[in-house]
């Protein structure tokens, strides 16, 4: 079968970074080889710049940013603790799942879907919650929420937030903001093939650190061992995915080499162009305005824009199929009715806006 | 910094084949993309012929070796289960812990290191299991342990096994010997990358999955919907790892184009070969005579030829320092006074046998 090389304009993942792909062809070192190692504090310090803190225990988990959204709630939340999560879309919703799997007491807070959440109804919603969890970047419907009068105003508990479609394309500060507990993925704003979780961690949350988590191949208590050392010595827990590592190294070398705030005006900018040319050709878009993310657009399709006696899936599959350009389908109220179109890391790319808006223009009507 | 390429004979990872490092250059695509869901079926179909089994659910989970562990207990082990585990090594006591974070009952049987333990001793222990758990190659001690008697006299427990250093190197047949739960990882006999975790499930076994298991990334009910679709829609669960996915699709693809019989006669003559010439040099093999993995070497180091004033750790920091040789250090009692040496996938080849020795003829006196 030949190679297809679709342009990734989905939710996720999105095309990879070409120093990215260069970097999983470097020689497999073993896990506790000093080169890998080095490599993997340097790894770790470049996470450290991107999410904008100085959280020590601040590494790449083992699996897919899912992964990443349970270690951060199974090493910090157990049976009986409350927990408030705010939910304005599919990634909050899940956080109720793995939060009750741990045992916790969920309280959960909706908005609208394609709305924001009022950071006052997660404060006001139980007087001492353990936790708070919200979903930064909302990727089923293109939302941000606001994280910044959370950390603000969280009091004693612990802020975590879901940082999959954010951390590289919007301005995203964990100690600023007083974030304790933040995990992301590397198939969004970074660049990098799916399969790695990004995860920091304040002290302040690591003084609430479950001694035994339910999981072991996420305890903390272990993993920090493997990635920090602590006294030095690096004592293995599992063996580390060494070229995904290569890869992610890679991505974050080329988004710092743009530099941080260089890249949010670049999926600004992408994003906006998107937006106007959606608008322009009828498309409504979702999210409500002012808290609209770049990177993450979702939107309404026009139906009589479409061929008579297509649905918006055909539609798609014609963009993937005929043009080369992948797009997501709605979810909740979306699906069937509206897109997700994605622009991050090197897919937010103004030739990409182009693309597929000359695509569309050739297949609606 | 330049880019050392080990030769890498510890206890994996092993070297890749060279069609695997191709593969990860191969364009991402999403996880829902058609021509990635064919080979994510094909995926499947090669591991089910690797592992000699006819189940439907069998694909690769998105971690190492470890998450495979993991997801292998937590969706079949809750409170109050009995589980019996056996303990002849590092990997066997893993077992024990993950388990009892599922609130399993846990009942251990020990074996000597570096013997096989006794399939009687593991039925004899309690009358009735809910499963039967222990390791078919001990990778902390090079031993091989019986999983055909266990499969055969297992009666209604279920068995569980850890594959994750014999898949692909020696002989392991999930439908015959009647095993009903089984993991392995990419990074030993398999020739790939660390990162995915083959899992196996048999349809008996699924008749015991758990409805809400604690581990919502592990979940299998939500999981086969993706892998295995069964009414033909996939319903996303978490975005897989595309590139290591199109990695082990490569690596299964060279062990199979090579075949399972001609891969397991390669390891045992590199293994036999390995093997004899330690002797030859003084060094005792660690794991019992008629159960002893050719893939991973376990032995102890001769004290009187270490050069004066050196370590064992001294001679492999040499080896991979000055030769370009990695092989491990010792756990257990064979920790500071013993090796483990691995030839596996692409590994397992006579001319790394006769790098290592003629290293080693080089660095002892």
């Amino acid at each position: 079968m030949r190679h297809r090389d679709p342009v990734l304009m989905g939710p996720g993942p999105c095309n990879p970074y070409p120093e990215v792909m260069e970097a999983y062809a470097r020689p497999v070192l073993g896990h506790l080889d000093p080169d890998f190692i080095s490599l993997m504090d340097e790894v770790g310090e470049r996470l450290r710049r991107v999410f904008q803190t100085t959280n020590q225990l601040t590494f790449a988990v083992s699996g897919t940013g899912s992964a990443g959204m349970e270690a951060a709630f199974v090493n910090f939340v157990g049976p009986g603790d409350t927990v408030v999560v705010g939910v304005n879309g599919v990634f909050g919703g899940r956080m109720c799942d793995v939060a009750a799997r741990c045992g916790a007491e969920v309280i959960r807070v909706d908005a609208p879907w394609g709305t924001p959440i009022d950071p006052n109804d997660l404060l006001d919603a139980h007087p001492s919650p353990k936790l708070i969890a919200v979903v930064h970047a909302e990727t089923s419907t293109g939302v941000r929420n606001d994280l910044a009068t959370l950390g603000a105003k969280k009091g004693d508990a612990l802020l975590l937030a879901d940082c999959v479609t954010s951390l590289g394309g919007i301005d995203l500060r964990i100690d600023e903001w007083g974030v304790d507990i933040a995990y992301s993925g590397t198939q969004k704003c970074l660049g990098v093939p799916p399969g790695l979780a990004p995860l920091t961690v304040s002290d302040r949350a690591l003084a609430h650190l479950r001694e035994t988590p339910q999981s072991w191949y996420l305890d903390l208590n272990m993993i920090a061992k493997y990635v920090t050392g602590g006294d030095g010595a690096r004592a293995y827990h599992h063996t580390a995915p060494i070229s995904s590592l290569y890869g992610l190294h890679a991505g974050l070398g080329a988004l710092l080499d743009e530099g941080l705030e260089a890249s949010f005006v670049r999926h600004q900018a992408v994003g906006d162009a998107l937006q106007a040319g959606l608008v322009e050709r009828g498309f409504e878009l979702f999210a409500a305005e002012g808290n609209r993310l770049p990177q993450l657009t979702s939107v309404w399709v026009p139906e009589e824009r479409l061929p008579s006696g297509t649905t918006e899936a055909d539609v798609r599959r014609s963009l993937l199929l005929d043009y080369g350009v992948e797009i997501g389908g709605g979810l909740g109220d979306l699906a069937g009715k509206g897109w997700r179109i994605g622009l991050m890391g090197h897919t937010a790319r103004m030739r990409n806006v182009q693309l597929l808006l000359a695509s569309l223009d050739d297949i609606l009507v």
